[in-house]
């Protein structure tokens, strides 16, 4: 739990990913054990400032203890505030007292906001980061695969109203992300594996090499190897070029969402309870059932789709609705959920569909009656 | 209360300021009866979306009527927001009721927040604008003099903390600003001033030649005649002038805050009591006291405070500490205050200082002494 003596080696090994945005450019550090030096990276940031790490109970405990040695060994000053675990913490009122306690630790604008966590924290520290003081400086620590390889990389900050998740936010970029492959090590399987859904996700948006190369390798990338590392760093380079294109989702960037749509909807349809449907596990099946109404639209071949459920069933990752236990609404209902979320632009449906594997596109007139039809054929099927 | 015949020329006679942000430039409308023709220039902007109009019970009274009938002509459709009338609606609770009565109206991310009032639901509705679904469409229209000249040009939203005002926030341009400088002839005479307080300011800052027109122009600026709009338009421009070199406040923005450090000190120190002092009488001091202490420091001319002294006094404003009701705290608070003010970078006290009027810059190595002895012999004068 204390800092290695090589320490000061931070980015030796390490793999640097730019994000590139102009003035808000930064880079992505990828590697094994980063935590215990990102004091010294984090010093470089800041010349001076002191941090506000933001993180929650589970994390603090696995991580915390090398992350407060290193920012003492680099001389910064550092408060924490910690929130507990999943989703709920991403709500207005632990906003509101985040928000108060940097305040209250006297934290300026050119201090920083560490999120040190998974998803959840990044979303709301990040959120806090873009609102006191009208903007401080962020940094971005993900530990989990979800974290490292999608919601840490983009800006999207957040939190959940009681309309939906993510509906309060603001798109405000980090100045540095820091993601230590090693912090995966203490994941549970199921959790990893979630993450890996958005990891095969940008293979099958545009790189059918990529996505190859995940069918050959994905044991070394559960396992901890040297392809886990490079895993993160193409997901990470993947989403920077994809948000680069398109800060502020005008256009392409909602390719990101492939899976998502469908995965939502089955998030919401069972009230975003854990035990029965994880985020990537909704993507997983997401991204079968996109394929499969790509396929029934004429638009990708059926191959495309078998081999996208056999990639996504090897891993252990769910790819039909029936792989959900309990029960799950009518399709009409799902329709519904669909048409409510955030993606949908006045009225029209906008799905992301695919000519195959690597040829994702956004569609904005996606016919609703076709997706009903669809998913009462995929409902009927699993009875 | 019904929009006129000649709405649909409403540029006709208008004045119309550029800021120039890059992508996120936009114009402001300056000019009598805009309000009952805005339905047409937010159409323009808008392109088939809904509007959400934010506004406070007093302004909706005034002003929501003849805003709803030009809405209604140019088919937008909208709903409406009011909040209470004042500083407290400024805060966690209102901002969350107001996202969420958004979110549940169904209003998307192409479609508009309207803020139809002075500063606070300008900062109040564009913090909003800002955050649900990370960023809708904004536009401004400012009701009140301080509203129109200052707050509702330059993209700072926000609200208030316990720790103090402003405190949360983000830096959101609006797309559109329009300025009815009719609407200012239902303010009361104080409110009025108070916001002549930030058109002076112009002038000090930059602008000898300003502060000479307005020391001759006065009375016509107040009676409401052709040299108001000129008034209002020109302070648009300059403060358009400071944010478009200075957008994210690193650097010269901070000369809008000419007169503030001493006034929000104050308006903290009688606990944003409006009865007693409001945000620009705190204004009319702080710039008195400015230019004083830097007099003192031997930088500004004595006839110059003497000359920005009597043009204040001429309109009624308050120049002195001694003009506001009841007692002040001792010197050492009022020090202390401005040492927890936001501007504040590490420790060192920031003031904007100047050589004489139209000659002002930021000083950021204040000796806090200074100010304290400053303080001191102003406050003990009204003894």
């Amino acid at each position: 739990m204390t800092a290695p003596a090589e320490a000061s080696t931070a980015r030796e090994g390490a793999q640097t990913v730019r994000v590139e945005l102009g003035e808000r450019s930064y880079d992505i550090l990828v590697g094994r054990g980063l935590i215990a030096s990102a004091g010294d990276e984090i010093a470089r940031l800041l010349s001076g400032g002191r941090v506000a790490v933001i993180t929650d109970d589970n994390v603090a405990k696995a991580q915390l203890p090398a992350l407060k040695a290193s920012l003492d060994a680099a001389g910064i000053g550092h408060v924490t505030f910690a929130v507990k675990p999943g989703e709920p913490s991403k709500r207005f009122s632990t906003f509101e007292q985040l928000c108060d306690q940097v305040l209250e630790a006297r934290l300026e604008r050119g201090d920083a906001i560490v999120a040190l966590g998974g998803g959840v924290v990044g979303d709301l520290a990040g959120f806090v980061a873009a609102s006191v003081r009208r903007g401080m400086r962020f940094i971005q620590m993900p530990t989990s695969l979800l974290a490292q390889v999608d919601s840490s990389v983009g800006g999207k900050t957040g939190i959940n109203s009681r309309h939906g998740k993510n509906l309060i936010g603001a798109f405000y970029q980090p100045g540095l992300v820091i993601a230590d492959t090693a912090a995966l090590d203490t994941l549970s399987p199921r959790e990893f594996r979630a993450g890996y859904a958005e990891v095969a996700k940008y293979g099958l948006i545009d790189d059918a090499d990529f996505f190859a190369w995940l069918e050959a390798n994905h044991r070394e990338i559960f396992a901890g190897g040297a392809a886990r590392d490079e895993a993160v760093a193409a997901s990470c380079r993947a989403k920077a070029r994809v948000v680069a294109d398109d800060e502020f989702e005008a256009g392409n960037r909602a390719l990101l969402n492939l899976g998502h749509t469908f995965g939502h909807a089955l998030e919401s349809a069972v009230d975003y309870d854990g035990a029965r449907l994880v985020h990537g596990e909704g993507v997983a099946i997401g991204m079968r059932l996109a394929h499969a109404f790509s396929a029934r639209l004429g638009l990708c071949p059926q191959e495309d789709v078998a081999r996208v459920e056999a990639h996504l069933k090897t891993v252990g990752l769910p790819t039909h609705m029936k792989d959900i236990p309990g029960q799950l609404p009518p399709a009409a209902t799902l329709l519904d959920i669909i048409a409510q979320d955030k993606k949908v632009t006045r009225g029209a449906l906008t799905f992301i569909l695919t000519r195959g594997i690597g040829r994702s596109f956004v569609e904005k007139g996606v016919d609703p009656q076709e997706v009903l039809s669809f998913l009462t054929e995929e409902l009927v099927e699993q009875i």
